[in-house]
């Protein structure tokens, strides 16, 4: 099968595509720090969006520790959707800019809906932040949840595999 | 890396895992009907969720048409919760009812929320069904959107790959 012809709305998207491997720092005010190996990899299908897999393990002890599956919908006018679904029991949907040239982007996406499955742990709001200059990336992450205000949560520096 | 252990709650679950192809027959009120090549992912990481990954390409064209991803999180005392993203803009969470035994199981999972991107299509609710015996599946879904009553839109069979 040959490789799809990239959708014209997913061109400011392209700096992202590809398999990503990387360290992060974890810190929240209800748990200890924790340091983290994340793979990141983003495809696409020819279709108006681009589909992202994130998987992270613990880097001591090599355990799995977080997952999340979801699709960027561009928008074509410098702003794009996300929809996330996590392991945790959470789906989200988050809106944002996007800013990008040859080689390098930067996304700032907030989120406009946080929902839960009935069995999830509570988490009300989260922002997101993709930075990526050629082959370097660097991912944040802020959360509000168990009753704690949006709080930075997670930072990533990952390579292109 | 070796296959983790199975996480106990995830046990009744363990007819699902696996790589699954197959066709489809799709339908709704509001379009033509169609037909469809699907290829459905259950995996596992040792941790009490399985992670799915479907895809499916029109069965003449070959065109990618749909795709979701999530995750299943059995509750231990026969029910199971569902999260998922679709590159539409649609996040959706289900719960429902699992039985199962040695190689069969079925599911029947109905949305307690859906919830859309800004820019997606309506969407109301969903109902998925998925019945396996060995090596077959079958796997049905329901679906309420653009105005229409929640009403039958796809069937596929499947094998295990």
């Amino acid at each position: 099968m040959t490789a799809p012809e990239l959708h014209p709305v997913n061109l400011p998207l392209a700096p992202m595509l590809g398999v990503w491997r990387g360290r992060g720092e974890g810190h929240y005010p209800t748990i200890d720090d924790f340091s983290y190996i994340e793979e990141l990899t983003f495809g696409h299908v020819g279709k108006p969006f681009v589909a992202m897999a994130q998987k992270t393990r613990d880097a001591t002890s090599d355990v799995p520790l977080h997952a999340e599956a979801g699709y960027f919908r561009p928008q074509g006018d410098g702003t794009v959707e996300l929809v996330l679904a996590q392991p945790s029991g959470i789906v989200e949907i988050l809106t944002g800019e996007l800013t990008s040239s040859e080689g390098a982007l930067e996304l700032d996406l907030s989120s406009v809906g946080v929902h839960l499955s009935p069995s999830a742990k509570s988490v009300t709001g989260t922002r997101r932040r993709l930075v990526i200059d050629g082959d370097s990336m660097v991912i944040d992450m802020w959360m509000a949840a168990v009753g704690e205000p949006m709080t930075h949560h997670l930072t990533g520096h990952l390579q292109r595999a």
